[in-house]
C-alpha cells in the first residue's frame, strides 16, 4: 500500500512503523498522526516557538552541567534554533486533540530536533545519533515542558500583541471622550429617560473599563511567569541535575526578556493549570466589557432613521444583500462574535481545569489551544475595532440635543427645590399631556429663573 | 451544655448522640445537621412530598410481597402520608449542601417516618419499633430513591405549574399579536432601518418561540418518567423482591396520574443524572428566549421620550429613587434576572453532571436544589410577567408610523424595479441629504404610481 | 502597490476596489477579506454545500415562477452545482468572524456564482451579466438563507456522520456488555466499596446512555428541518413570489431526502437561533456523558500496578517522554478534551443566542462555526474512540475477583437477616481488624450456610 | 378584604396603597412585595448592613455640608444605626428578584429609615416628617448606592470570613504536608503508574494552590474598594454637593477600616459591574481548585478495600442507607457540591454582566445575591472542610509502600543508565510477565548495586 520509496521504517516500543521519508519527525509523531485525525488544527506558531526555546535552553543547561555531550548538545541547540525560527513548522503535524498532557506534541518536537541534530552531525534521518528521549528531552517531561510552553507562548503574545492593542484602544477611546466632552445628551438608565450626561462621559467610562481590563490581564501574567521546568514527570526533579531548574529558567528569562521564574510551589504547578485559568478569566472579563461597549455603540448608532442615531460609525462595507444602501455595524458585530467565542473558550478551560487528577492535569493540549486562540482572536480583533471603527466615530450633535430637550428626566433638577413628590407629578403630567417639562412648568407659572436653571441640562451635569 | 430535659440520647454506628426531644428525626439526621451548616436552605416541599410518596408506595409494595409485617407497614404508610401532606416539614432539617448522593436527606425521611410509625404503634420516639433502615428504607437505597424523587418532584411541578404558566404566556402573546397585527412599523435588523413589518408579526414570533420552548420542555419530561426504583445501591436490585420494581412504580403512576415507568436501562439511570440535565437544558433554552423577548420589549418601550417608544408597558411601581416620575420596565428586568439565575443553575448542573463516577453520581443534592429551584423561579416569574406586563402592553401607533415613514429601508421596494445598485444609490443619497426616500424620488422625477406603490409600507408586507 | 496585471477593478456602493484577477468573488467579498483578518478560519465544506443547494433551488424556483430569465437562471444553477461539488471552495475566503448575520458569507457565494454564471454566458469576470444581488440572491436575504444553511449543513452532517458513529459506539458497548456479563466485581459508590455488580452491567449502562443521547440528538434534529427560506429580511416574504417559500423548500427536501419544511412561525425562525441552540444542547448532553464514560474507563483501567486495573485498554502509542514503557489512555483523554471543547462551544452559542435583537440574531456566523465544528469534532472522535479503544478493551477477571472478595460491602447481604445495625457492626469490625467479612463471621461462629449464601457475590446480583 | 385595623393607607406617585400597620416600610416597598413574589429569598444581612452604613454616612455628610437639617439628619443616623445592628431586618422584605438596579431594595431601606426617623422625631408611621427620597436618599441614587453596597458587603465578608478560612485551610494542608513528607508513594499521572513522590509533596501542592487562590481573591478585592458614591443616577454627581463624594467615602473608610476610595473612572463604575465580576472569577478559580483537591482526596481515600486507600478520612456520619458500615467522604462531597454551585453563580453573574446597557447595569440584584451567596457558601464550607476532614486525615503508609514497590514506573530510574528504549523494554516485559521491575532485572542479571540504587524510590525523589 505504502510506496516504500516514499517511507522509511522506524521503530519504537510498540514496534515498526513507516514514516514519510522527507519528514523529520519520527515514529511516535507518526502514531499520533494516525491516532488523532480529529480537527485538522495544530497548536500555533507561538507554542512551537516556546517548545524550541525550551529545548535549546535545556540542551545548553545540560551541556553546562556535564550531562550532555557537547557535540550532541550543540547539534540540538542548532536544530532547536531552527524550530524557533519556524523552519520546521510543516513537520509539526499533531492534531490539537491528541494524547493527554501533550505527549505527542512534545515527542513531535523531540523527534524533529533529534533527526535534524543527527543530520547536522552527519547522520541520516531515523538513525538517531541524537536520541529524542535520552538527549533532546533530557531532564524534561511533557508534564513540565508542555505547561511551561503554554505559559511562555501566552506571556509573549500578551505582551507583544494584546496589551499594546488594548492600550491603543484605550487611548483612542480617551481621545473620543475628549472630543465628545462638549456634547450634552440625555442619559438613559433602564433604557428610559435619565438625567443629562456628556457623550464624552460615556466614552470616558469605556476607556476606564478598558484600562481596568488591561491592568487585570497584566496582573494575571505574573502567574504565567512561574514555570516549573525541572519538575519533570511529577514535580520531583527526577533524573535531573539539581542545578538544572534554576539554570534553564535563567536562560529563558534572559532570552525572552520576560521575568520567568521558578514556581512558589513546584507541586501546585504540576497539579493544575492555574495560570492559564486565571489569565483566561481576565480575557473573559475583557470580553464581557467589549460586548457591553460594542452593544452600546451599536445602540447609540442605531438608525440611521429608526434608532437613537446619536453617533455614526464609519462604513466599512455594504450591509445587506437585499436592503440596498444599508450599512451595518459590522466591525462591532464581529467583535461581539469574537467575544462570544472567547467566553466559550473560558468554559472549555474551566471544564478542562476540573479534570486535574493527582500529579497532573492531562487536558493541557485543549487548554493550550483555547487559551492561545483566545489571545490570537482578541489580538487581531482589537486593532480592527480601534482602527476601522472607534477612530472614525462621529457625534450627531443635533440628535443628542433633540433627545435631551424632550427628556422627562429633566424634572430631576426640580427635586431639591420642589421635593421628589411634586417633581414626580410634573413629570407624569408632562408624559400624559405629551408636553415637555418646560411647557408644563410654564403652564403652571413655575418657570422662574431659578427653576429654569435647575432644569438646564448644562447645569445638571 | 445540652439541657438533658430537651434532648433524648440516640445511637448509631458512630456512637451516642443527643437529639432534640420534640424532633421526629434521629441520629443520622442530627449528625448531618451538625456536619452541614452551610446555606440554611432545605430541599423544597415538592421534593419532600416525592420522598413521602416513595416511602408509602415502597411500604405498601413490601407488605403485598410479604416482606414487611402488616402492622409496621401500615404505620409507615400512615406516617408517610403525613409527610406527603406536609405535617412534618419542620422536621426536614438537612441543608441542601449535604452528604453525597443525599444519604442524609433520605435518612431524614426514614427517621421521621420510623419515629412517627413507632409512635403510631404506641412506642416512644427513639425506640424504633419501626426501623429507619430495615423497615422504612426496605428495598431502597438513597441511590435509587433520591434521583427518583428529583424526577417525580420536577415532573409534577412542570405539569402543575410551569407548563400552564407558559401556555398562558403564549396565549396572551398570541392575543397581542392579533391586536397589533394592523400596526405597520419599521423592521430593524442590526439595529438599523429594515423593511416594514407588523407589530403583530413581532409578537407572533414571541408566541411561536414560547410555544416551541413549551414543546421542548414537555418533550424532555419523558425521560423524567423513567425512575429506577428498585435499582437500589448500584442498579442490581439487591435485597429487593423481584416484583418490587414494577409494583412500586405502578403505585406511583396510579397515585400521581403521571406515566412513570421503569427505565430502559437501570444502570444508565444509576450512573448519571441524564433526566435532570436534559430538562434543565430545556429550561435554559426557555431562559435564553425570555431574555430575548423581554429585551426586545424593553427596547420597543424605551423612552418615553428618548427611545423608540413604539409600545408602552403597564406601570407597576415608581422607577427611580432620584429621578421623579420615572417608570421602569421592572417586571421585564426581574424576568431577565431570573433567567440569568436559571442559566447559572444549568451550569451548576452541568458541573455536577461531570462528576458522575462509576455506579452513581453523588452530586444529586445540588442537582435537586438547582433544578427544582429553577422550576420554582420560572413558575412564579412567568405568571407575573404575563399578568403584570404582557397583558397590559399597548401600542403607540403614531410612533410606529413616524419611524416607518422615515426609514431608509423603504428603498428595498425599489430593488426589483430599479436594481439593487441603483436603489442603493437612492438610499445613500437620502441619508446624505437627510431626506426621506419619497423626497429623493420626487426630486429625481421617479415617483410614478408604480414606484409609489413599491415603497408603500402596506404593500411591502 | 498592487500590480494591476494581477487585479481587476470592481465597484460597489462604497466605490472602487481591486479584486485579484483570478478570483471569482467580487467587491463585497474583497472588502470583507480586508475588514476581517481575525482567525484565518473559514466556514466548513458542509456550509458551503448548503449555500450552493439554496442558491440552486432558489434560481430554479424563480425561473419556474417567471421571476428570473431562463438563461441567467440556468447559468446560476450550473454555477451553484459547481459550488455544491466543491469546485470553488478556494474562492470562499471570508473569515468565520465577519459581518453580523453573515452578509459577507452570503455575498461571497452570490459573487462567485454571479461571476461564474457570467462566464458561462460568455462574459468576463466582473461584468456581472448575472448580478449577485438581483439574480443570484433573488427572493433571498442573508437573514433567511444563512440560518437555513446552518440547519441544512448540520442536519446532513448529523445524519451522515454523527448518528451512525454513535450507533456504532452503542453497539460495541452492548457487545462488550454481553462479553463482560459473566464477570462479577465490586461495585463502587462514592469511590467506596459497594455491593457486587457485573462488569457487563457497567458497560450496559454506558450503552444505554449513548442510546439515550442518540435519541435526544435525533429528536432535536426535527427543529433543524424548519427552514424559513422566503422569510427574507425580516420574515415578511418581501420582494418574493408568494409561491416561492413552498417551492424552494420542496426542492431542497427532494434533493437532500431530508424532511425540510416551512417553520411553524416564520417570525420565530427569524428572531432567534433556537434550532442550533437546541441541538447544541443535545451535543453537550452527549459530551457530559462521554466524559463520564471515558473517565470511568480510565479509572477502571488505572494501573497497571498502582490502580484498579479491572480492565486493559489497547495500547495505541507510547505514553511518556520520560517514563519508559508507560502506556496512557490517550484515546480516552483525547475524547475528554474534545468534549471540553464541545461544552465550551455550547457556551459560545448560548452567549451568541442571548444577542438576538428585534427581527434577527446577527451572531449567526459564530453560531455556525461553533455548531458545525462541534459536530465535526464529535463525528471524528467517536469512531476513533470506538475503534481504537472500546473494541479492544479486555477484562482482567482476576483483579475484579480479588477486589470483590475483599470488599466490606458484602455485609449488605446480611442486612435482611441480621438487621442493618448488626450488619454495620460486622462491617466496621472487619475494617478495624483488617479482616474480610467472611473471616469475621467465622470468628463469630456465624458462618452458616444461609449466611454464606447471603454474602456470596454471585447471589447478591 | 384587608382588615383596616391592620393597615395604614399610604400614597406614592401611583396612588394609594395599604401598608401593614406594624411595618416600617412604605408604599414602594409594599408595591415591590406585591409585584415580586418569586423566590422568597431576601438579600443577606451583610448587604442590609452595608445599606445602613451608606445611609448613615450620607446623612452625616449632608448635615456637615449644610444640605440636611440637623434634626432630620440626626434621626436618620440613629435609624440607620439600628438598621446596621439588624434591628429592622424583618422589615426588609423585598425579594431578591425585584426591580432592575435594585430600586425596590433601596426604597425599602429609605422607607424604613424615613418612618423610623419620623418616629424618633415624634411623628407616626406614614407621616414622613423625614422623607424617604428627599432626606434619607439625599445625594444618592439606587445606581450608585446599590453597587457600592454590594462591594462593601463583599469586601467585609471576604476579609472577615472567607480569607481567614482559606488561610486556616492552607495552614492545615501545610501541616499535613509536613506530617506526610516521610511517606514515599507511587506518583500517578494519567491515572497510571508514575515515578515516586512523597505524600507530603501532594499536600504541599494543595497548600500552594490554596495560597495562590487566596492571593488572587485578595488581589481582586482592590477593585471592590472603588465605590462611586456620589455618582448618583448616571455618574454626573447631579443634585449632590461637590464635596459629598469624598466626604461620604472617607466616613465609610474610617468606619469599616477598609480602604474604600473613589473610583478611577466614575463612569466605568456606573456602566458595568466589573468589581463583582472580577472577584467572582477568583471565587470560581478557588472552586475549580477545591474540586481538584477534594477529588484527589476522595481518590486517595477510596476503598477501604476496593480502592487506593493511601489515606483515611475521619468518619463524620454513616454513609449508606442500605450498605451497613459504609462511611463516605461526605464532607468532601459537600464541598464539591458547593463548588458546583459557585461555578454556576459565576455563570449567573457573567450572564447578568452581559446586560450592562448605556449608563448602568440593571441586573445588580441578581449579581448581589449570587455573589454574596457564593462568599457565604464558601465561608461556611471551608472551615467545615478543614476541621471535619483535612485535620483528621491519616496516611496508610503500608498501602503507600505496597503500591510503590509494585509500580512499573521505577524503570524511569534506569533511563539515564540504560537509555529510554531499553528501559522501556524492561518495563513492558515486567508488565507482560506480571513481575516487578526488580524481579526482571534480577532475572536478566542486571541487578547491580548501581541499578539497585537507581530504582530505589527513596533515591528517585
Amino acid at each position: 500500500m505504502h510506496d516504500s520509496k516514499q517511507y522509511r521504517t522506524e521503530k519504537d516500543t510498540m514496534g515498526k512503523i513507516l514514516v514519510p521519508k522527507d519528514k523529520y519527525y519520527g515514529p511516535q509523531t507518526q502514531r499520533a498522526v494516525e491516532n488523532f485525525q480529529i480537527s485538522g488544527l495544530k497548536l500555533p506558531r507561538s507554542f512551537i516557538e516556546a517548545q524550541g526555546i525550551i529545548k535549546a535552553a535545556a540542551a545548553t543547561s545540560n551541556m553546562e552541567l556535564g550531562m550532555l555531550p557537547k557535540d550532541k548538545g550543540k547539534a540540538i541547540v542548532q536544530a532547536a534554533e531552527e524550530v524557533i525560527e519556524g523552519k520546521w513548522d510543516d513537520h509539526f503535524v499533531v492534531d490539537v486533540y491528541q494524547a493527554g498532557a501533550g505527549t505527542s506534541q512534545n515527542m513531535n518536537a523531540n523527534e524533529i530536533i533529534a533527526n535534524r541534530a543527527t543530520e547536522i552531525l552527519g547522520g541520516t534521518l531515523g538513525t538517531y545519533q541524537v536520541h529524542g528521549n535520552d538527549h533532546v528531552n533530557m531532564a524534561q517531561s511533557t508534564n513540565d515542558t508542555f505547561p511551561a510552553a503554554i505559559q511562555m507562548a501566552a506571556a509573549r503574545s500578551l505582551h507583544q500583541r494584546l496589551l499594546p492593542a488594548l492600550f491603543q484602544l484605550q487611548k483612542e477611546l480617551e481621545r473620543k471622550a475628549e472630543e465628545f466632552m462638549p456634547i450634552v445628551k440625555s442619559g438613559r438608565t433602564h433604557l428610559h429617560d435619565a438625567v443629562p450626561i456628556r457623550l464624552g462621559h460615556e466614552f470616558s467610562g469605556y476607556a476606564g473599563t478598558i484600562q481596568s481590563a488591561y491592568q487585570q490581564i497584566e496582573s494575571t501574567i505574573d502567574l504565567l511567569y512561574e514555570i516549573g521546568l525541572g519538575g519533570n514527570a511529577v514535580g520531583t526533579i527526577i533524573n535531573t541535575h539539581p542545578d538544572y531548574p534554576k539554570k534553564v529558567i535563567d536562560k529563558i528569562r534572559n532570552r525572552t526578556e520576560l521575568p520567568f521564574r521558578q514556581p512558589k510551589s513546584m507541586f501546585s504547578f504540576m497539579q493544575n493549570r492555574n495560570a492559564p485559568i486565571r489569565t483566561m478569566q481576565a480575557l473573559k472579563e475583557l470580553a464581557i466589557h467589549l460586548i457591553k461597549i460594542t452593544s452600546d455603540l451599536r445602540l447609540l448608532a442605531s438608525g440611521p432613521r429608526t434608532g437613537l442615531a446619536e453617533i455614526t460609525l464609519p462604513a466599512v462595507q455594504p450591509g445587506s444583500t437585499i436592503m440596498p444602501g444599508k450599512v451595518n455595524p459590522a466591525i462591532l458585530e464581529m467583535t461581539h462574535m469574537v467575544c462570544c467565542q472567547v467566553i466559550g473558550y473560558e468554559t472549555t478551560i474551566t471544564t478542562a481545569g476540573l479534570a486535574s487528577e493527582l500529579e497532573i492535569n492531562v487536558m493541557s493540549p485543549v487548554i493550550a489551544h483555547s487559551f492561545l486562540e483566545s489571545i490570537e482572536l482578541l489580538s487581531n480583533t482589537i486593532p480592527t475595532l480601534t482602527e476601522k471603527c472607534i477612530i472614525g466615530i462621529q457625534a450627531k450633535e443635533d440628535n443628542c440635543r433633540k433627545w435631551m430637550e424632550s427628556s422627562l428626566s429633566l424634572v430631576t433638577g426640580l427635586s431639591p427645590i420642589l421635593g421628589y413628590d411634586y417633581a414626580s407629578q410634573i413629570g407624569l403630567e408632562a408624559e400624559e399631556k405629551n408636553m415637555t417639562i418646560q411647557q408644563i412648568l410654564q403652564q403652571k407659572g413655575l418657570l422662574t429663573e431659578k427653576i429654569k436653571k435647575a432644569i438646564d441640562p448644562e447645569t445638571m451635569i
